[in-house]
């Protein structure tokens, strides 16, 4: 498969680039606003993996999104509506769309929740999208930190969210072929409220207790 | 310490009570509505635990809360206003007071959480307790089926929310003695909303995935 990761020049994107291109055989561009920065970073995740098979590309978010089968929307949750909108006449019915982002608002207790109206960013973001593609959320909890440094041996789980059957399932695999991490499936987009709200708790977490960061979940 | 379970008869309390007796040295005090059902509950869980040091003993909720060092809100969200009432006149500024309610709804998608106006079923808790008192949240997220399944070897965290330093330390401790169970801080009450969030978060993962259910959660 070829995988965009729009955006995929900031710290979720570089995470999914490098543990995706490390641990699978699909194809990862990365996306961005500015292609010579999409390939700048491109050619500095493909040094930092001069192991591994895959090549990164970069191109702009538009190029990139194009043939992608799986387009990740790897950008702060307030550029959402800006990349749909850059992107909107690459995608076709068969795109897989895949919503990490978390909206938060910090104040002197910490991080809470701050969702758009529709009640979540993936709800959002489907709000956005051509009516044929019901976008998956997933990725929401994973520390970007914690997916980039790839000497860190993972063991988390990632909660998939979607309406579209075959969309998660497409979401699922490539999840699974990334090494220490297990999708699980929530339901559907309208239970992504309280998934985007476990992520400032994550963050409340590595406030509070020492040694504690770049916290992942695991269920069980 | 004297720990009494509030609403001790229901499902959470009946967790609680065979875990603190099984692992720790503490007395436990069944409280009900009923005096009657809380001593029987108490001593069916006696029987449950007969190769146990504890003895865990049944009484009113006021009486159960009576010199009681620290008192677990064990109700139903919904009863929380009235429990606290009816023991307000038996607890000190020293009790500490636990809340691990959490209040939701069920819809067709799966569960949600339905928070009190005051944000959360902790913050709601705090304002109709005596002002000395600031209670701990803890146990939102722990399935009271994991809990009462003593053969069940539990590896989980629960995480502690409270203002008052000197009960979380308390409650801490409380967690730590109990096998399997790790205490971790998420800050101050103002962060109960999204801890509370987990909750749904976790049915919705045992509805959706096959040989998931009474889920726990650990941070990693």
């Amino acid at each position: 498969m070829e995988i965009a990761l729009l955006g995929g020049t900031g710290d979720i994107g570089e995470g999914l680039a490098l543990r995706i291109a490390r641990d699978t055989d699909h194809d990862v561009v990365i996306g961005s606003r500015d292609p010579n920065k999409a390939q700048n970073k491109a050619a500095a995740f493909n040094e930092q993996l001069s192991d591994a098979y895959a090549a990164i590309t970069g191109e702009s978010n538009p190029d990139a999104a194009t043939g992608a089968d799986i387009v990740v929307l790897s950008v702060p949750p307030a550029y959402i509506a800006d990349t749909i909108e850059s992107v909107h006449a690459e995608l076709t019915d068969d795109t897989v769309v895949v919503c990490p982002a978390v909206q938060m608002t910090r104040d002197s207790n910490g991080f809470h929740t701050d969702p758009p109206d529709e009640g979540s960013v993936l709800e959002h973001a489907a709000a956005l999208l051509p009516a044929a593609i019901q976008p998956v959320g997933a990725f929401q909890n994973a520390a970007a930190g914690a997916l980039k440094n790839l000497d860190n041996d993972l063991d988390i789980d990632i909660i998939v969210l979607g309406d579209a059957e075959a969309s998660k399932q497409t979401v699922n695999s490539l999840i699974e072929e990334i090494d220490g991490l297990r999708a699980i499936d929530a339901g559907g987009i309208a239970n992504a409220s309280e998934v985007e709200g476990i992520t400032p708790v994550l963050i409340n977490l590595a406030i509070n207790n020492d040694g504690m960061h770049d916290l992942g979940v695991r269920f069980q």
